[in-house]
């Protein structure tokens, strides 16, 4: 009997999850929200994945359930959960995801290092925050957010009126997260995978680029990061997937200060876009993992296969045409590239793919990836 | 749109290609020859492929038709030609492929080297055979042997006599290959991608070992090769592909004899069990080496990306239970082996699976394999 795990959500993390099943030999099905998705290939139900009735059907035939995304429902988890379904990562975990002022209470209560923060309800509690910080501050909806959206740096407190409005109109209250401007010199990401019986296992410290608050490129290892560095991160990431209890794959996104600190950025419980290089670049890959976690298997090794490997994202994709149109030059030029798309029609801005690239030497494989993911602007 | 491929035939060849054309973000059709088969992910058909219509209306949907194995007859591959579909490997070099006695002659034809061999259509002949070279001497059937079967090794001429009953009453006559029986000290196996617009790529030369006639072990590169030895089984990939016009991956079966010559045993023009190692032990595995090529799309480089890579074959399976259940063990105690399996059924003898292994050292990645694949034993 082949062991089967179901996904909910259609995008390309599912999708990249569909090769290492079949390779594997698990069997994946995938909950989509519309025909024709990028996982459409394993999609065996279209559905909305809000509705508890939707989501319990579709979990009827599979031994674990896990996401594409964080944004099932917490009492769609919940029915999941008292009907016996075993869901990875569980509602718990997940709650922290869900909400940036969870997280944020969550990380302090684990004594996680992080920039300064507090709910804040209206526009006397952010001036408060913006006098004690200098004047600016990042302020952020505590849900729904990604990619940069619902999050603005402001300087002051009346920038934020427009989202307490809305707090108020649709939440019936509640509070905005404002956090520390943090001065940071880079942006790092930190991967685990933990399963139910946890086991845990740390992926290599990665520096990742950001593009008008969308991941662009990153890079693994992260350059220049030392022994310290590298171990104080998968001690993090170590401690918050412990912490919280998650299964499934883990991205801690840290910011590395000048004065050389790092401090906890954003949480995300599901294979993540800083872990894309993992596919061609780690024994095994961040898709892979994932399903070996959330079916409680022996996680794999998280070992680099290569000095050095870069992931680049094509963003937008052409203007005229479609991907594969593209392929041709740049498999002649790049034959090293492992190029991936996703299935999604090009849209500026929109994640349609990536590049990466594994080698010897770092300035090499960040040349080819570039100039690799360059022929499908 | 999406580039479309369909496969004709439904076994773990269809199924291993599947991972990459999603990865990629080419679109895999498939042609089962009967529902659950190992590639069922993929199949949108299920027919038979000896029916020329039922070829030709699955072929309607796809920019190129390839294969699962050779056994498409000439007069169903003649059809798809002479309706425009693109057919790769073409009917030509299809025909070489499906008839080793044809493969023997254009083997001399193009002057590569080759055991001692001779058509056989009686007793007489074959003894004469037997009597020039020993006293022993292989015997083929020459359509319809894989893995072993129609393989015999014969010291009498009457050894041979059910077949040429069979080729009489079945066939309407014919002939049997016969070989010498090659004093050969291991077999090797050289693997080339072309594609129709004449680019051609040599992977690593690999040393195989084979059980019972059926393709046990792959080491990749082979041991103490030596560069002259790799330059010859390149150069003989090569000729074969360009002579007889190969698309898609082509496989070179060798012999190295104890005076040190290698001589063509068997060719394949698909990918191959000899090149499983490639899906964790390479840049451009196989299997989306021959999407390209047969899609004509610049092929991607064959590097090896560890020192050496071993591959070792799940033959048979579990006598109790599934695959899967043996993941759990199999998984803690090697994180470094990549578990390929096939979702077919456990059936002694058969391809069920096989266990890829990289590292930097031989005995280690060798131990490593075989120790992860006999949990499947």
């Amino acid at each position: 009997m082949a062991l089967r795990v179901g996904v909910v959500g259609g995008g390309q993390l599912a999708r990249m999850m569909i090769a290492p099943a079949e390779e594997l030999g698990i069997e994946i099905r995938v909950l989509a929200e519309t025909e024709g998705m990028s996982a459409a290939l394993a999609a065996t139900a279209v559905g909305d994945y809000r509705d508890a009735d939707t989501v319990l059907r579709f979990a009827r035939d599979v031994d674990v359930l896990t996401f594409d995304h964080e944004h099932v429902p917490q009492d769609v988890l919940s029915a999941l959960v008292d009907a016996g379904v075993a869901v990875h990562p569980g509602p718990a975990p997940l709650a922290v995801a869900q909400d940036k002022l969870v997280m944020r209470a969550r990380m302090a209560e684990l004594g996680m290092p992080q920039p300064d923060w507090a709910a804040v309800s209206d526009q006397a509690a952010l001036q408060e925050f913006l006098d004690a910080h200098g004047g600016r501050a990042v302020v952020k909806t505590p849900r729904g957010g990604y990619d940069g959206k619902g999050v603005r740096v402001v300087s002051a407190a009346t920038e934020a009126d427009d989202w307490f409005t809305a707090l108020a109109e649709d939440a019936g209250g509640g509070a905005l997260l404002v956090e520390e401007l943090v001065d940071f010199t880079r942006e790092l990401a930190q991967q685990v995978a933990r399963r139910p019986s946890g086991e845990v296992r740390a992926y290599p410290l990665v520096a990742t680029t950001q593009r008008d608050g969308v991941c662009a490129e990153v890079i693994a290892p992260a350059p220049r990061a030392g022994e310290r560095l590298e171990r104080a991160a998968a001690q993090i990431g170590v401690a918050v997937a412990e912490g919280l209890g998650v299964t499934g794959m883990l991205a801690v996104e840290l910011f590395e200060t000048s004065d050389e600190r790092i401090l906890i950025n954003e949480l995300a419980m599901r294979p993540h876009n800083s872990g894309h290089w993992t596919q061609d670049g780690a024994v095994t890959s961040q898709f892979e993992q994932h399903l070996r976690a959330v079916l409680d298997l022996p996680l794999g090794s998280t070992d680099a296969i290569a000095p050095w490997s870069v992931m680049i994202n094509i963003l937008g994709g052409p203007a005229e045409g479609g991907l594969t149109e593209r392929f041709a030059p740049a498999m002649a030029a790049h034959p090293t590239a492992k190029i991936h798309t996703y299935g999604k029609d090009p849209r500026p801005g929109r994640k349609v793919g990536h590049v990466n690239v594994s080698g010897d030497d770092l300035d090499d494989v960040v040349y080819e990836g570039r100039a690799a993911a360059a022929f499908f602007a």
